[in-house]
């Protein structure tokens, strides 16, 4: 018996006496128990604000990133100990690939995207500089910051550790603490991980808590700088928006709930074509994984009319090779719903949609249905997709989906529609214009549209799985919230400000060189000086250069770029943009670097890239350009060198920029 | 008497015998009339979903931006009409200078950021291609598309034209119709704002309605596809917030509610400095403009202990040059509050913060205080504001503020933060340390933060004013919501998308060519194709050049670039990038050029610019590259020519990729 405890404030609290039974989903036999009713949860949120908060914010992003990585490390040798336990769940060693792996996976995206996407501070900056004069002496520019308070997440019973990374990822690279109060069915496994991640002694004192049970009066000790996450069904979620307390204090709310994803079979593909054969194994695959209890599962298939008998006689020949079982058992394919409970609602919400659509196949069962949470898959299939209503509004939590026809695409979008906002809908297809009209028609109800066919088949990722790349959430039914995405998930764990000032204000805010900021020059050519040494706004300024006729001419044959501009006075006469021959864009580029690198060995190695370059004025034979670098910004990239990325103001010699661009190099440490 | 009409499904509809009256602010002569029981609102919801809608849809970003513009001239033409009418709600003329030119100028800069920042199409991409597997062939492209509902802007009195303008600019620009319901004491205005944009004929029937008087039921015919924009009272956001309808349905709610705004003194502006000078302006013209009755005045004003004496003189001095009065007669610099009952608001309201501070400025009343809702200017001093409360949390919708000491920074950051969420806090400092440690603290309770100094003074747009560029809103008790801020305010009348699939897939629904999809070729040169001929994908793909020993040596001399990696063996061998001597990076982009660039004169007129270069790997002498040059995407600049971004991929002998970057030009029609 695992006695599940909770972690707050720095020690793992026991359950009391009132705890609740968890069972193993397969054999029935109570292995765990959660829940201890005197928690003090208002302790925990504050802990997480004064302790967890500060530590978390000590730290940059780049620290931050780093610890998703550590965790991420250590879970991964960890990992067999979370699939044993998982099976108790009804979880099969591949729904384990989903679960455990997926949320590892998330934390590894996360500290990559943390490294290479932030910046190595405190301030993650929105967009460029925004002027708001002729001048440029004052303008705005949009920042995060972290929020100062503590991310209370709720989670469903489905992914027990995916569910929980995938939330504290974000929040805690944004410097957030995390409370994460598991659903009970299968907090035992939560508790495990949680364990394990404290176990690599990484993360900072109050960074994170586990409540194992009910959150108590959590709710009402949340304030503006809090926010909750909640995954789960519509009700719970409709409950936690309507909380007088979240909603009295601002709390930001968030919440991704079931839906009716749909999947369409393109027009195009016909038995034979290998989007067919594609689809049918892509549903299945939706169908069974985890019994059918994902929020992102498909509940609606549909399919050109011509197209439902093949669809029907592929589907449930693939179906009938699964094997629902015990996952412990030797070629079990398919696992128990989580409890006897959930198999009720299954049940019960399959013979909603039987009212409306006939059942057309229905599996058998290996295990024992007498001790386990067994179902079988069942595929319902409904002749009047229109005048039917429980198919696009019942969703039975487990290996049930109810086929339809279309009769063309807009009836298509209309029926997917139907679902009044979806996580997610998949669309197979080898035809780019069916696909633009779907994603057009459907886009504004979903979260996510996955298209699939031939071409990327081999490397697609299955309807079902949210990537910690793509935003996870959608409109309507539901939910209205949006996690994952990326670094657009950490930014729901920070306040967005926009600051104005002159552009050397900031510069000391954002810790980034704005154009128009002070500059400071050195003896020394900051080409000669180190990574760590190399000041933000850093500058030189060059000698001047004459560009003359030869030097056009000479590069124009050299080059092989005898563009007319450069090599014919009266076509260049003509051009609108040119007042007569012109001087080479990367004439220009080229002889600037001739005016400004240092030619012997130093500290920067090598030229990178370069970004935003605009050519903002011609430069004709006679004039002479100059060069102003500045530093812009720094990136560490390991121990031996970093980033450096800088500003080039290209001038003439009355002053006016040519040209202006950044320039990326690595220097050494 | 103006009989204030509404503007339902196409039609002007007139009050009823109920409406209410509206009375001038300065003469409590009853002016106007509006409101009627028997308003069809849920039909004007249906009206603006499938008429306005479709409507608005079928224009792309271009063509919505335009008609923004179009708006924006015919008001301007005609802004003389608003400013005459503005004055009977207590106006000045400087204060239309805020509400009529702000508004106009805010249609203005949606139109232009429309055209500038926005694709000439219907889907708006939002970050970039993320590849999901190992060679790119399936990945992710997050899309926006516009929601296919309603946006119902619900405004407070104080800003009858910006109020309406600045909600309507981004969901317009969108693609979303709008219901306006402008508050009922100065609605009358509104109504002549929306008679003039309607009369400026580009509009599309549907796009725009306006509800004069009460908003009836229309929250509960709200779906979730459509939004509610609130500005107001805070107590009026909490009622619209816990809205049953509203919450059943997930409809998107944002409110932007007055806040508690503070404005600091920096520890180094003492008398004397520009700062300590501009800190008084700015504090005055807070408390006048509109008679303070701004979302964003400046409620709390924090000094350090040793300056608050003179701070307290000067601000005295200052305000006491303000006439208070009818804003039509001469000399008069404020006008009334809007009404008798926010008059006594403001009045009860100054009484609550007298309970903590002690009033140390009053100034008279030139108006006639018997007829007019006239408030003079009130200022107090809190002598100890950790203990006080009431200041911290009283907001006086008037030209009333309170002075405070701060000791240090820290203490000053606390007391700020006591506001507990605000618009906008702003710092008045030439302190750069200062700066960045006020924003550090200060951010996540803030939406916007201003600082001001001598460098950006005569450029500064002021504490109050919310630029169209920037956000607007803050979280806690400013409510939580965001407004404007450029595209990101379009955004949230859009519905994001993750949309997975191949690079072909993606390249077809977002309109914009991804590296890997489909490309084609044509029999002539590209770079010899119009504007309008040039497909997405169009691509050349040149002959293959040799590099030399001998061109690396020419270039490095030419340009003057002769840093070691190109001229020094031995060096080039030690720099850890290199294996050995290597070609210039600008030497391989004036060599593509030379292999791509087509002489003779053609559609594409200049070369303006490069975006997102990176060298992937050493040229060394003896490598041959060649280049694939792709369109990626076209947006067109005016009836002669557009621009044109082309993928440029630049591959060595064994077809390994060493740059790819993006390549701008400007190509006729």
């Amino acid at each position: 018996m695992q006695h599940v405890e909770s972690f707050a404030k720095g020690v793992w609290i026991a359950p009391d006496a009132g705890a609740r039974p968890i069972a193993d989903a397969s054999t029935g036999e109570v292995i765990a128990k959660a829940g201890r009713a005197d928690l003090d949860v208002e302790g925990m949120i504050a802990y997480g604000r004064e302790v967890g908060g500060p530590a978390l914010r000590a730290m940059d992003f780049h620290d931050r990133a780093r610890m998703l990585k550590a965790l991420a490390l250590h879970l991964n040798k960890n990992k067999q100990r979370l699939y044993d336990l998982s099976f108790t769940t009804g979880a099969t060693q591949a729904d384990h690939g989903f679960d455990v792996d997926g949320g590892i996976g998330t934390l590894f995206v996360f500290a990559s995207k943390g490294r290479r996407e932030m910046p190595e501070g405190h301030v993650l900056i929105d967009g460029g500089f925004e002027p708001l004069g002729k001048t440029g002496a004052f303008g705005g520019q949009h920042i995060y910051t972290p929020k100062l308070g503590v991310a209370l997440h709720i989670n469903a019973f489905n992914f027990p550790v995916w569910g929980m990374l995938e939330k504290i990822a974000p929040a805690l690279l944004a410097g957030v603490p995390s409370i994460v109060k598991p659903a009970t069915a299968t907090c035992h496994v939560t508790e495990l991980c949680v364990r394990i991640m404290l176990d690599a002694g990484v993360l900072p004192d109050g960074a994170l808590q586990l409540i194992s049970g009910g959150v108590g009066d959590a709710l009402d000790h949340l304030g503006p700088q809090d926010a909750v996450t909640f995954t789960g069904s519509a009700k719970t979620a409709r409950m936690l928006r309507g909380h007088q307390g979240l909603l009295d204090r601002a709390v930001h709310f968030t919440a991704e709930q079931d839906s009716l994803n749909a999947s369409i079979l393109g027009p195009d593909a016909a038995p034979g074509s290998p989007e067919f054969d594609l689809f049918i194994k892509e549903i299945a695959r939706e169908m069974t994984t985890k019994a059918g209890q994902k929020c992102t599962a498909i509940r609606r298939i549909m399919a050109p009319e011509p197209l439902l008998e093949p669809l029907i006689e592929g589907l449930s020949a693939r179906l009938s090779r699964t094997v629902v079982g015990d996952p412990r058992d030797e070629g079990v394919r398919m696992g128990p719903v989580v409890s006897a409970d959930q198999r009720e609602d299954v049940l019960e919400k399959a013979a909603t949609i039987a009212r409306e659509a006939e059942c057309v196949y229905e599996g058998d069962v290996a295990g024992d249905v007498e001790k386990g949470a067994f179902v079988s898959p069942k595929v319902f299939h409904c002749a009047d997709p229109d005048a039917a209503v429980a198919i696009h509004e019942t969703e039975a939590f487990g290996p049930v989906s109810t086929i339809m026809g279309y009769r063309d695409l807009d009836h298509a979008v209309k029926l997917v529609n139907r679902g009044g906002g979806s996580l997610v809908a998949s669309l197979v297809t080898h035809d780019t214009e069916v696909a633009r009209e779907v994603v057009t028609g459907i886009g504004a109800w979903h979260g996510r549209v996955y298209i699939n066919d031939r071409d990327s088949m081999a490397e697609s990722t299955g309807h079902g799985a949210p990537m910690p790349h793509l935003t996870h959430g959608g409109p309507g039914r539901a939910g209205g919230g949006e996690e994952l995405g990326g670094i657009r998930a950490v930014k729901h764990y920070m306040q967005r400000t926009a600051v104005q000032g002159s552009p050397t204000m900031l510069t000391a805010v954002t810790g980034r060189w704005i154009p128009g900021a002070a500059r400071t020059q050195g003896d020394a050519h900051p080409f000669r000086v180190k990574f760590n040494d190399l000041a933000i706004g850093r500058s030189l300024r060059t000698e001047a250069r004459t560009i003359t006729l030869e030097d056009v001419e000479q590069f124009a044959h050299f080059t092989g770029d005898t563009f007319y501009a450069h090599t014919d006075d009266a076509a260049a006469e003509r051009n609108p943009f040119f007042p007569g021959r012109v001087a080479h864009g990367y004439l220009i580029l080229s002889f600037a670097a001739g005016l400004f690198v240092e030619p012997a060995e130093g500290p920067v190695l090598a030229n990178t890239g370069l970004d935003n370059l605009r050519f903002l004025k011609p430069v004709v034979p006679g004039d002479s350009i100059e060069v102003e670098l500045t530093v812009m910004d720094r990136k560490s990239r390991n121990e031996e060198y970093g980033e450096v990325r800088w500003h080039a103001s290209v001038t003439n010699q009355d002053g006016e920029p040519v040209a202006e661009y950044e320039l990326l190099t690595m220097v050494a440490k």
